[in-house]
């Protein structure tokens, strides 16, 4: 088994080859990695089965789902790369230039980051997507698997591998770690000059192991507690249109919502509206409804669970709602300030005022007036893909895609210019 | 004595005041700030005799020389605060904006990080400093000055607390930490909720206690070991004029050049030319000469001390300079590749060939073609101030002015736009 550290220091010898590559060369090896996806179809599904086969009973079937793969799922997967080729090459750009007075030139130039590593759970479609974001922004790309779906991102990485060597690329630039104990997740957190940018990908739990443990540069991703703000000014129908949205379209991703706040002024008009559309509309269609957690005003109003002291603070990624009655916009702020993971959060309002005291006071990676927290993705902002949503302010905040996996440098050219 | 916590607390409590404050508001609190400077003068003469009773014999005299306050450093300290005043608020910047088609605007806007923390040393006017950059950017600011600057950093803190407080705005959002102890340093390292970016500004000892230990997003500042590449098209009048700027201006500094690589092909030319200006004219000049430590290679051609093995890796900050004869453009990057600190590297040579295979090989902040090191500066970039100059990779690299000290929020505006 080769050491994680051994993978490590392979991925910082060959990826400044990589950082000098051209967008063609780049580009080329992507269409490589996916038709070597393609290609090896057999063996992933046959990796995938055993994967399968060994989660079975031991996780859920939501998870068992997102583990699954199928030939139609490697196709997308390799669309996925193809995608990726056919984006702006984010190296090389120059981001400012100026020439002083004294003829000394200062160009800014965005360049890759130098090693990322990804640590994630059991979606094998991770696997190649970040590989691919790597390799387009010039990096060279080290994948921690979860355990239970290592057998695929095994069969998965040594297509990718296979696909860069038959572009001429160094397939060292995609590594996969082989030690699945959790010892090579703390390697990857300390491996200070070797990881550039460390992007743990998956539940709170991992996410919180590695901030707290990290020695590497790391970004804090996906965490959503998401809040919708009917405020007294909102139009009705808007509002509960966007609720709906934002909690019932895909209930399990980050940015569903997660807490309503209502405005005191009318609570009582719009709360029966909330609970027809979320609760009865959807029992009577069959689908299912949401469980309301009601503050105790919420709860004078119309029918739910008495919401417990956690409620406000849990990501439920399921077809749960806090609902809170609050007193105005400026109370909205200062329950989404305390309650927050600063991912998404929404007003809906008719009164500019009310939604300009919104946006400038709550400090979240996307602010929303009159339209869903579900829109907070690399795709829908045009970033064309996304690496993560991250939920810190350093470096890069909301989705990162990949002009967030490159830094700078500054090229400075004189003749003979000193100071 | 008010705790480290507490204070973290009434930051965090206190910034978003501030952050939505206009820039009138807060240039009018810095021109303040800058006069209760000059008013306390003498309350902050008298503190800084103290500390330098205390620290005399206990420092080195370089040392000292830093601790030393007298009127005119006071009003160059308020000088520095109202440049500070005149430069361009970065917050409220638009940084993108786009209308999708479905008539959504996605709107990307720089914004204040929220609460940063400087742990500094003996510098008196980095409490000044820091204290008007961070209210410019709109952050609060929590100042760990070190021990032996304390009262002088507490008079100085009065009185910019002072000027805030005449401009209408809350004192607490410049504080300086009351515990002295090490203890209150990894308080701040672990200001997880409370610290939006911690900055060490000091000795690399202090810089790896914050990356190492540091739970909040840090930023890694200062180190240089500054490489001046040699090459064998280089002209060598400027390259000797170029070497000397580097290593003797102000030998105490990050930007100072620590190495000098030479080309083999003109080691035999140059490296006279390099010890008779380093060494032999500076001695006649009454200077001090600049100790060469020489690879062996170069101990064939001119007269010094033999290097060890750590000479290569030492950032100096003294008249002392590494020396070795490479074989080469691409000798050199190898080298700097495993000896560098990422600062700033310089090639001189007339050979574009050459300079294009450094600049794009070179990983530092600032890569140099024909100029001296010394120019990574936030003045000299135009930036028209600096927090520190970073040699990471994540948010900021090279000099940080206000703009580094900011993050940026998405604003989406639609009307009942869902996903």
């Amino acid at each position: 088994m080769k050491t994680t550290e051994q993978i490590m220091q392979d991925a910082k010898r060959v990826c400044p080859g990589l950082a000098l590559a051209d967008t063609e060369t780049k580009n080329k090896a992507l269409y490589a990695m996916a038709d070597a996806l393609v290609q090896a179809a057999d063996s992933i599904l046959a990796a995938n089965a055993e994967d399968m086969a060994a989660a079975k009973g031991r996780i859920s079937d939501v998870m068992l789902d997102r583990l699954a793969l199928t030939e139609a799922r490697i196709e997308s997967m390799a669309k996925g790369i193809r995608d990726v080729a056919a984006l702006d090459d984010p190296c090389g750009r120059t981001i400012s230039e100026t020439t002083r007075t004294d003829g000394l030139r200062i160009t800014k130039i965005a360049v890759p980051l130098g090693v990322i590593a990804i640590i994630y759970e059991s979606r094998p479609n991770v696997t190649s997507d970040a590989a691919a974001l790597c390799i387009k922004s010039g990096n060279g790309c080290i994948l921690r698997s979860g355990k239970d779906a290592w057998n695929s991102a095994r069969a998965i990485t040594d297509a990718l591998q296979a696909g860069l060597a038959a572009a001429g690329l160094d397939p060292l630039l995609v590594q996969l770690v082989e030690d699945v104990t959790r010892e090579s997740s703390y390697d990857l957190m300390r491996g200070v000059g070797y990881i550039d940018l460390l992007i743990p990908r998956g539940g709170a739990g991992l996410i919180r192991a590695c901030v707290d443990n990290a020695k590497v540069p790391c970004i804090e991703t996906g965490t959503g507690i998401c809040h919708i703000y009917i405020d007294g000014k909102a139009d009705l129908q808007k509002a509960v249109k966007i609720l709906v949205n934002a909690k019932t379209s895909r209930p399990s991703v980050c940015n569903a919502a997660e807490v309503c706040l209502v405005d005191g002024a009318i609570a009582e008009t719009v709360l029966p509206m909330v609970k027809k559309a979320l609760c009865d509309d959807r029992a009577a269609e069959g689908k299912v409804p949401v469980e309301l957690r009601l503050d105790e005003k919420a709860a004078q109003i119309i029918d739910g669970t008495a919401a417990g002291e956690a409620d406000f603070d849990t990501e439920f990624l399921d077809y749960i709602l806090g609902v809170k009655v609050v007193d105005g916009v400026q109370a909205a702020v200062e329950h989404i300030r305390a309650h927050s993971t600063h991912h998404s959060e929404a007003i809906v309002t008719e009164d500019p005022a009310a939604a300009a005291v919104f946006t400038a006071s709550v400090d979240s990676a996307a602010v929303y007036v009159n339209a869903s927290t579900r829109f907070t993705d690399g795709g829908e902002f045009g970033l064309g893909c996304e690496m993560g949503i991250s939920t810190q302010k350093l470096h890069a905040r909301g989705p990162m895609g990949l002009a967030e996996l490159c830094t700078y440098k500054y090229v400075i050219t004189g003749d003979g210019h000193i100071r």
